[in-house]
C-alpha cells in the first residue's frame, strides 16, 4: 500500500475563504493536508516577500476535518517558506493554492499571489498547482470544480513535474465545462484607468481600476479556452531568461 | 535633429535612494527625464499592485536637475502604471529601474519590485531596463557604473527590444568590471533560515533570512559572470507558458 501524500495547501484570499475551503475538501480525499495561509486577502500582492517586517505564524482550527491550519502574517509566498522550513517534517508530495476567487489567466499570473505561492513551491522543488474560478463573488459554487481538481492533482501526483514548472489552472465562471485544454498564457494586458478622488481633506488620490485587452487571437491560449468554456492548464515556468533574444543581443555593441 | 527620448525612472528603493539618484543623473545626459517612484523601500515587493488600498502621487523635489519628479505611495509596478496613465502625455521610449541597492540576478528576478517596474513597462509595451548592484550599502559607489549604464540604455534607445522582452542588469560589487556578459537565468534559490524570536508579550515571530544556494555550474549564467567580475545582461521575459512541457501534458488523463 502506498504511503498517502502530504499535501499543503494555502491561498491568496486568506484561510477562511470560500475557495481554500473548497480545495482544502478535496485535497482531503487524496492525502494528508496541511494548511498555511494568509489571515487576511493578499490579493494582487506578485511574489511579494516579507523582509522589512515580523512575521506570525499560529496553529488554528477553521472548520471540521482531518487537516492541520495555520494562519500567517505573511504574504503567499511567506506561508510557502514557513512551512517549508518551520512547519512540516518533510517536504511535501504537492502544493495547491487557491481556489482563486477571479482569474489568473494570461497576464494576470504575473500579479497573482495564489500563482506566486505556486511558484515559490517550484522553486523549493515541490510539484505545485494553483487554481482559480473566473469569479470574484465570495458565494460562487465551487462544487462543480472539484472532480477536475482532484484529477489535475492525482496526475500531478502520479507523472511529477519537470524540474522549474508549476500548473496554472483557471475554471470559466459557467459551470457547464466542456472539459480540460492545455495552453499557453495568452498576450494581453491590462488598460489601466485609474478613478481619481478627493479626500475629505483636500488631497488627491487614486484607486486602480483596468480593462482587460486581448491581443492575442490565438485558439491554443488560455484566454480562447475560458471564453469556450474549457478550463485552461497552462504549464509556468520561472526561468525567465528570453534564450531566444540572446543571440540577437550579442550582437549588440556592449 | 532627432528629438531627445522621454525616459522615464522608478526603482523600489524610494525616490531618495543613492540608486535612484544616481540613474537619473545618467539619464538627464540622454533625455527627457520624468521620475515616478516610491516614497519609501519596496524591497521584495515582487509583481505587487495596489487593488484594495488608495494610492497617493504628488510631485516633489529631491535635487537640482532638469527631471521632473513624483513619488508615490504605491508599488514600483503601480508607480509604472500612474505614469503611463496620469502623468506622461506620451508613452515613453524607454523605462529604467534601479539602481537597486542589492542583487536582482538569478531566481531574485521573481522577487524584485526594481525587475517588477521594469516588466510592468515592458508588458504596456515600453522598452525597459532594471539596473541592480551587488551591494546592499547605502554609501554604495555608484560612479564606476554609469558610463555602462548609459551605454546599454542606448543601445536599447538605437535597437529597441522585441515584444515581450526587458532587460535584467546586474553589476558585481567590484568596481573593476571586465565588461559586459549576456546571459542566462542561473538555476539556483535561497534556502530559508527562519529566525524565531519571542516578542515582549511572549508571542513567536519570525524573521526571514536564508542563503543564496546556486545549483548551476554553468558558464553563461548571470552568477558566473557576477562572480567572474562580469556585468551581467539577461533578457528577461513575461510570457511564463513552459512551451516545452505542452507536448507532453497533453499526452496526460485530463
Amino acid at each position: 500500500m502506498k504511503k498517502r501524500p502530504l499535501i499543503l495547501v494555502t491561498n491568496d484570499d486568506g484561510i477562511t475563504a470560500p475557495g481554500i475551503r473548497t480545495l482544502i475538501a478535496v485535497m482531503n480525499e487524496i492525502g494528508d493536508v496541511v494548511v498555511v495561509a494568509p489571515d487576511g486577502p493578499q490579493s494582487g500582492m506578485g511574489h511579494a516577500v516579507t523582509i522589512n517586517e515580523t512575521l506570525y505564524c499560529n496553529e488554528i482550527n477553521v472548520d471540521e476535518g482531518p487537516q492541520k491550519e495555520y494562519k500567517s502574517s505573511g504574504t503567499p509566498a511567506d506561508c510557502v517558506k514557513l512551512a517549508v522550513s518551520e512547519i512540516l517534517d518533510r517536504k511535501p508530495d504537492l502544493c495547491v493554492s487557491g481556489i482563486n476567487h477571479g482569474s489568473n489567466s494570461s497576464i494576470n499570473v504575473i500579479y497573482s499571489g495564489t500563482m506566486s505561492a505556486a511558484v515559490e513551491a517550484g522553486v523549493e522543488g515541490i510539484p505545485a498547482i494553483g487554481f482559480s474560478l473566473l469569479d470574484y463573488s465570495w458565494n460562487a459554487n465551487f462544487n462543480p470544480l472539484k472532480p477536475f481538481i482532484k484529477q489535475v492533482a492525482q496526475n500531478v501526483l502520479e507523472n511529477g513535474l519537470p524540474d522549474g514548472v508549476v500548473l496554472n489552472v483557471n475554471f470559466p465562471k459557467n459551470e457547464t465545462f466542456k472539459g480540460i485544454k492545455v495552453c499557453r498564457q495568452a498576450r494581453a494586458n491590462w488598460v489601466e484607468e485609474f478613478d481619481k478622488r478627493i479626500n475629505p481633506q483636500g488631497r488627491v488620490y487614486y484607486w486602480l481600476t483596468g480593462k482587460f485587452v486581448n491581443m492575442d487571437k490565438g485558439e491554443d491560449t488560455d484566454e480562447w479556452a475560458l471564453a469556450n468554456n474549457y478550463i485552461s492548464v497552462v504549464p509556468v515556468q520561472f526561468d525567465l531568461t528570453a534564450h531566444h533574444f540572446i543571440q540577437k543581443l550579442n550582437s549588440w555593441n556592449l
